[in-house]
């Protein structure tokens, strides 16, 4: 009933048509560590950050048991402050649209050497989820530990695609779940349709690929069979950054929870991963997934199965 | 059990990543009607066409009840031949995404003067479905008939937004379905979320708002109520003309058959005419359209209900 995460603790500064903010806590790590505490038992942090990063944050992730009974512990011993260094920023611009964006900055700092050290206190997690980093460090981390995970899944981007493709498809190859989106899904498969795609990608090593559409949803593909699950319509998309990394947390923090990697629990997964997501998106940063109540979150998923439920009988 | 449609009879010349057409016979009431006449027991449909139009085609919607008991008859005597001259005809180039394309020719010929005019034997229809056409003509089909169908239905597009807006709000007063997709909703309510667009669209005319977003789905909003149906997802998209008029054929259709306009039917009537739109896209034209069993219907709605299918139980 454990969970570890590798990926980026840092800072965005982020502007919507809704408002600007300044330099607020981000990365990976972060919105999936806040997501599947509400899930898993136990979250383990593998990360980087400097000495400039906003500590109080920090023990926030921490302290998440200590406020319900019913939240996970997050760990973050993995995570490694660097003394006289800079934690990773990120800043960006959406469009109107809120589905595309400009990247204004990317200062690395930290990450240039990210150096990923598991504890060994981590070794024994039951699932391992690689936020989006360079695949050369995800290979690293799979490495050192030395019983392979009940459960491997993946986030990466069209960048690794673009500049670390060797080292991607062996990632790939020894993982069971990647999540990408539909451009990255057609970028990995030089496929077009995303059924040929998915059918591409399941002979390069997972056995279920997820391929998130953002405002149109996912598609969870495993063998034959293929599942949709919607993203919710909302009145208001404040800020969409991290809703990729929330709804991997909460897919994760839910497999976890509930012990079971078959295909018709991980599209239980997918609708828990999703309504997490919906949240993510009504403030800025990780601000709505931090005091969330359960009776919030199955108030959410009925909401999915309201959205979707048809009644169709069909004679055989 | 009829339905009455108002559309274009026409030619098109269609050229996509995986082919090109001669002149075919195209046109919303076409798709409609071979679309519709799965479904209801009566297709009637109104247009104008030229004499250079191909009669065989016309022949063959007009026989569809002989090819099986279980088809609908569809009636033409409303598709007015104009003597010397020539039908509509629209050509385009599909993008390699499928999801844009490019007009070439727009040849509004016969379309130029449409007068619709409604037959007597039509006027008793219990579905009246108006395809997307001038404002002004749909205005006129709806004064024609004297005893207010059970339910109308009407689709349009931005063309009408930007140069008939006036009338256009005119027919949406008088209307119960409004069909149209999402980028036509947000410039129809100046909103830019769909959840603020549909409220918004629900208080001009509709008691009901589908927004069609192609290989993304449709959703449906009906007061405070929202339903969402995805599109299949297929292997191959070989070319997306008709598919929209498609759907709507199959939606009223089976809203027809099924004698039954509330909200929970009005869902089961999106995914008939969702699995209706998945044949169209599969080959060129109608072709597809024209020789489905029952049968293969079924299976594709049961395909719909394996995708979206999933068991959650949340204690109350």
């Amino acid at each position: 009933m454990s969970l570890l995460t590798v990926g980026t603790v840092a800072f965005d500064a982020i502007e919507t048509p809704f408002g600007k903010t300044d330099k607020i806590v981000g990365g990976a790590a972060t919105y999936i560590a806040w997501s599947a505490s509400y899930f898993s038992k136990q979250v383990n942090i593998v990360s980087v950050i400097g000495d400039d990063f906003d500590m109080n944050e920090l023990d926030l992730l921490k302290n998440t048991d200590a406020k319900s009974k019913s939240r996970g512990k997050i760990d973050t011993q993995g995570v490694e402050v660097k003394k006289g260094e800079k934690s990773f920023f990120w800043s960006g611009k959406y469009h109107l649209d809120m589905n595309s964006r400009d990247t204004l900055i990317t200062d690395l700092n930290v990450l240039a050497d990210f150096n990923p050290i598991i504890p060994n206190e981590y070794k024994a997690s039951d699932i391992l989820l690689l936020g989006n980093i360079d695949p050369a460090l995800q290979l690293k981390v799979i490495d050192q530990i030395p019983v392979r995970p009940k459960l491997v899944v993946m986030d990466t981007m069209n960048f690794w695609m673009d500049i670390a493709w060797d080292n991607l498809m062996k990632v790939i190859a020894k993982i069971d779940v990647l999540a990408i989106n539909d451009a990255e899904a057609r970028q990995l498969s030089k496929e077009y349709s995303l059924v040929k795609a998915a059918k591409k990608i399941l002979t390069m090593g997972p056995e279920f690929l997820i391929i998130k559409k953002g405002e149109h949803g996912a598609l969870l593909f495993h063998e034959n069979n293929v599942f949709f699950a919607p993203a919710l319509p909302l009145e208001d998309v404040f800020d969409p950054t991290g809703a990729g990394d929330t709804f991997a947390g909460g897919f994760c923090g839910f497999l976890d929870k509930t012990r079971d990697i078959s295909f018709e629990n991980m599209k239980r997964a997918i609708i828990y991963g999703s309504a997490m997501a919906s949240f993510c998106v009504e403030k800025f940063g990780t601000e709505r997934l931090k005091n969330l109540t359960h009776k919030e979150i199955e108030d959410r998923v009925r909401e999915f199965i309201d959205l979707v439920q048809f009644d169709i009988e069909i004679a055989d």
